[in-house]
């Protein structure tokens, strides 16, 4: 009956609730969990509940919910993202979306401790829950970051820089991103319902892109309770978020190449999504991350009693016991020096020994959750089985169900829970097949060895394409040869030293800020990484045309646009514009400003800068690149600022950076320079009361041949 | 007979040849077309011809050649690459690889001529030749260029920039690239031989990944020619150039997730090759550019009487009759303003009737010659019928078999031909399906008409995903909105205007600096682009670790890696240090100095930058980043430079430009500055006694707080 409280009036704790309706109830008696399509709430007709799958406690096996989407208009469903979802999406800007993913990220912080309940029932111990809750809200708060600082405050990226085409500058390309005019529908695995919900929906939304989410069976009350509350914040726009609880069978029917489906989840499954027609001819756009045979090798330098034998024996007891071992990223393959094999096993087994205590999530001390369904053990302990057959031996931990602690703290073998011991399996043949093919998704990890740093490089390959791998040296050595020789069968790998053994991430963490996924049997997919998950929403695009053309396009001023001499036009220096009435391609052109040999002696003798380019004449005439004594580049700089700045108190605030500054020609003395400094780009900032203008900046000489070229930055005020 | 010249001892003219050997060609009696596999020249045994594909001459019928792969080892083919090719690629850097592209295209730049002769076959004139052959030349020379100038000289690529993951530095992440572990299996389409092929190569070549490739069957001799030239030259390494002449079947067997293959062809093929269950389920790489069906868009400004007019004329004009509109980015659709329908088509019927002479290539004045078999014509004009049976009507042209000129001048019609007239159909219904999904793979064009710009983005998206469009207007405001609504549809979007119509280079031409692919119908893929290209033959990795690791890793020194100060260690200020002496990590820290407010104000009065914040104490205090007067960021520059620079002439021979400068807290009188730099990126070059460093500079002042980080470029001598 828990998941009543969804719509009841106010929220109640789950947990209490759990026990009074423990033994009761069923698929009839329980509710449906609710999907939220085209800006409702909606649940099956009663008459249609026949077909609805039961979900249940993964501690005590007691029916919480039932699931079903007998009856919904899975096209309606993709036409409302399509239509309402892109135009309200379409509104904002990229900073904008991102200033609201980081409300919501505060909006959902504050109610972490109403989904741990949630969490709690799906067999997640606390930090479980946290890695999910946590770590899902963590996501919006880095791409509410990220999206502001990285994107321009607009809705076109453009991607490098232009690539000037013809010998007269009149023609010329470049790259640009603009969002995918479809929907982005998400399929997530049961293990991380709220993560997996939440860090493919913040690049989505931050590209202006639709999410249609589907959570798994089994845990998808979790998503459902966050994105109840994501719909009472009020602070996404309509459109932009679609829960489906249940099956979405016929959902590809209706996708074209427009839209995009990212799936995490088991490898045939995804094969079976991809092979849909709409997939193969239609153009969707299909990535997949998929469970993986993660290696962690130990670096021949890390033996007993070093800092990286220890962080390695922990992190691989981590990735066994955290979420039960119910994650895509755990260590399966544990690559060892084969002389520290036996030596490593028994660390592990120490290490679980003391450290893990199996049971129901909601007792205390427990600190090894279920798995998360009957279902899923029963599918690990076959797995084990077939490894066993296959020539592993149980190193450490049983198949036979363990003795654990209920949520009242009694201790024994719980009968309908789903729970399993941690298993060390060990190989005679480090060759065998089933160590690197079969994957047991639960607290298990074989443990192998190699011979020679090519032997565990060939070793780690041999899964086939991994999301993550883990190398635990203090020889930067052995870490370059095995990094790189790994890295091509990988989407991540962790370098584990003493320098970061404490403040690393760990293993098994994705991280918002770095990519995840992985080639091969991980899927070939791609997501987060920062802004280069935004733009797997977004279609890059090659624009050809006129410099002015790609200025109108981009908002962005190109080097051989038109420019606008304001103080001609308007009677006004360009730093005298506010940010609001400055427009891209306004412009200052100096006069000429000759430099003479007392300048650049005065400026070496001031600045201390006596290279003997701008000291020594026949050193200086020796130098391959320099007519004589030169101008310092920096004395350039900073004439160039004299040329152009406006002194008194005006719009811009202050000069804070500088990029792309390229010297061209030399600058002897009697040279004279002038600067010519053009609006390139004005970002206005959402929350301050000025923004950021990049300003193209060129030098030349008295022959107008270009002595510099670089960009000003600076804070204009609104 | 023709092919014989490939192994003769010495080329002749294969156009001289035509005419002696003409009518009695049989399959038995011309030669099979070589494949270049394992380091050698391989055809089938003579036995096994019986299932060889005659080759003809487009414009005459004549068999020139026949193909067969029959018996050939596909596996060991690949093998040979993984192991020899990648073996050999790994030996060089990316500019040693660009460097052997340049050298490759000077070679075959000069064999053009050559080229030509097996390319006029194909029917192809002498502009359609130079499409194919220089084209493909020019893109090796753009990767040449670019492979040295935008890419390490090492074989990992670092992509943006270091993300600090830990609050006290010590464990951190960026992204790197490295070469896909695997073969590059090009697949391509019949009508650039030449291009097709060596616009993979290129980028493939620079990532370090083999190449096999296997041309189409109707013109894969022209390919085959240039292979042999590539060989003779001895230029490429071994195992890096595979070509098979004729059927692959069986090749997507024996490939994985380390190989990644390439298609260029008609969708149903790509469709086939992408379902085999190594795609499936086993992760091989798979993209495909595919015919779609372009559009081009007129500007409701460019009426008759325009620039803008008189370009699209000329476009469509272009794009249907060069290569004979056999492009996969010909413009199938011209999309105009309703009311401009009738005079563009008549403007088109002019300007073909004034500048089109359809005939063999070889004779003089022909400017349109043959598709590329009798088969490709009886596909074209099946599908022209099509349309015509769906509601389109011959608005120029005709589907009887024109009249041409033939080699020795002659007019009338040839049997044997495949020659095919100009056609452009118009509409009563531009919503018509056919029209947006039907495509006539020749010189054929649809016009319809279009209410208002929203119409024609919708017109122009019908197709479902599309190469390249083209927009064609004068108007800014026009350009923006066609070109951000369809940007999404499509892999590039050309703007015409009066700007650029003579520099332009054309609607259907893809140019290696810019991306060529196409979402949805267009195959989903993404080609060419420069480095991107090189990318799509790398796996992106994320890597974590102390940035000593990550140091270790990349080869470039990250910030809160360890220094060598080297006037402590050597004795040595780094500046005094050659290219190949000089380390990652070696560094310098000065002493403090002290600005003072005379500092400023001399600096403010030399430089003429009195901006307030330098002068007016009252007014800098007024401004929210400042607290009171302080140094121009120029002058901490200038200084910084004096605080590191080695006066006397050594090996460091410029400071030719400066990046990622951000100043962070301000100096103000009183306060003192050191500067640190730290030897982060060693490129040496290829072809020069120097090379580039970039330095790490931070300054600080005398709390230690961050002043000002940039970094310092250099050319420092070997």
């Amino acid at each position: 009956m828990i998941w009543l409280s969804l719509f009841a009036p106010c929220w109640k704790d789950p947990s209490t609730m759990t026990t009074t309706a423990a033994a009761e109830a069923t698929v009839d008696t329980v509710e449906t969990v609710p999907s939220f399509v085209q800006d409702s709430w909606w649940t099956p007709d009663a008459g249609s509940a026949a077909s609805a799958v039961p979900v249940r406690d993964a501690s005590t096996g007691e029916i919480l919910a039932k699931v079903s989407t007998d009856g919904l208009d899975l096209a309606a469903v993709v036409d409302y993202g399509r239509t309402t979802g892109q135009e309200e999406l379409g509104k904002l800007t990229f900073h904008q979306r991102a200033l609201k993913l980081k409300e919501l990220a505060l909006y959902l912080n504050a109610r972490r401790e109403h989904f741990y309940t949630f969490s709690a029932q799906t067999g997640a111990t606390k930090i479980d829950s946290m890695v999910d809750i946590d770590g899902g809200i963590g996501v919006l708060f880095t791409f509410g970051s990220k999206g502001r600082r990285e994107l321009p405050n607009s809705q076109v990226v453009v991607d490098g820089p232009m690539e000037v085409l013809s010998k007269d500058g009149s023609f010329a390309g470049e790259h640009i991103y603009t969002r995918i005019p479809g929907v982005a529908v998400q399929i997530n695995a049961f293990n991380f319902p709220v993560w997996g919900m939440l860090e493919k929906l913040a690049p989505a939304f931050i590209a202006g892109v639709p999410t249609i989410v589907k959570p798994a069976t089994p845990t998808g009350y979790v998503a459902a309770a966050v994105v109840k509350a994501i719909i009472e914040s009020n602070i996404l726009p309509k459109g932009s978020l679609q829960l489906i609880s249940g099956s979405v069978r016929g959902l590809l029917d209706v996708l074209d190449y427009r839209d995009l489906v990212a799936f995490t989840g088991s490898a045939s499954t995804a094969q079976s999504l991809k092979s849909h027609p709409n997939v193969m001819q239609g153009g969707v756009r299909f990535t997949s991350e998929t469970d993986s045979l993660n290696a962690a090798i130990l670096g021949p330098d890390a033996v007993e009693g070093t800092p990286e034998f220890d962080a390695f024996i922990k992190s691989v007891v981590t990735e066994m016991t955290v979420k039960a071992g119910q994650k895509c990223t755990s260590i399966r393959r544990t690559i060892v020096p084969q002389e520290l094999v036996q030596a490593v096993i028994a660390a592990i087994g120490k290490r679980v020994d003391e450290r893990v205590v199996l049971g129901d999530p909601r007792a205390e001390g427990v600190t090894m959750g279920a798995l998360a369904s009957v279902g899923q053990l029963a599918d690990v302990r076959a797995a084990v089985q077939l490894m066993l057959d296959a020539g592993g031996e149980l190193a450490y931990g049983t198949l036979d169900s363990p003795s654990v602690t209920s949520a009242d703290g009694a201790t024994g073998v719980v009968r309908r829970g789903a729970f399993m011991s941690p298993v060390v399996l060990s190989w005679d043949d480090p060759e065998a097949e089933a160590i690197h093919s079969l994957e047991a998704f639960g607290p298990v990890s074989s443990v192998i060895g190699y011979k020679d740093l090519a032997d565990a490089v060939r070793l780690a390959a041999r899964g086939g394409g991994s999301l993550v791998a883990s190398v635990c040296t203090n020889d930067p050595s052995v870490a370059r040869e095995l990094v790189t020789g790994i890295a091509a069968h990988h989407g991540r790998v962790l370098m584990l030293n003493r320098e970061d053994a404490r403040s690393s991430t760990g293993h098994g963490s994705p991280v918002p800020h770095l990519v995840h996924g992985g080639p091969g049997r991980a899927g070939g997919g791609e997501e987060l990484g920062g802004i280069r998950s935004v733009m797997h929403h977004m279609q890059r695009t090659a624009i050809q045309g006129s410099p002015n053309m790609l200025t109108a396009v981009t908002g962005v001023w190109h080097a051989g646009a038109d420019r606008n001499f304001t103080a001609d036009t308007e009677g006004m220096h360009p730093f005298r514009k506010s940010l609001e009435t400055l427009r891209i391609g306004d412009a200052v052109r100096s006069g000429l400003r000759q430099v003479t040999l007392e300048d650049i002696t005065a400026f070496a003798n001031s600045t201390g800068d006596t290279f003997y380019a701008h000291t020594n004449p026949e050193a200086a005439e020796a130098n391959p690149f320099f007519p004589g004594i030169v101008a310092h580049g920096y004395l350039l700089l900073a004439w160039g600022a004299g040329l152009f700045v406006e002194p008194a108190p005006g719009p811009v605030l202050a000069n804070y950076g500088l990029e792309n500054l390229r010297f061209i020609t030399p600058v002897a003395a009697g040279d004279s320079i002038r600067v010519t400094l053009t609006a390139k780009k004005i970002i206005p900032r959402e929350t301050d009361e000025y923004g950021e203008v990049s300003w193209d900046a060129v030098l030349t000489n008295q022959n107008d041949e270009i002595v510099a070229t670089y960009d000003v930055l600076t804070l204009v005020e609104k």
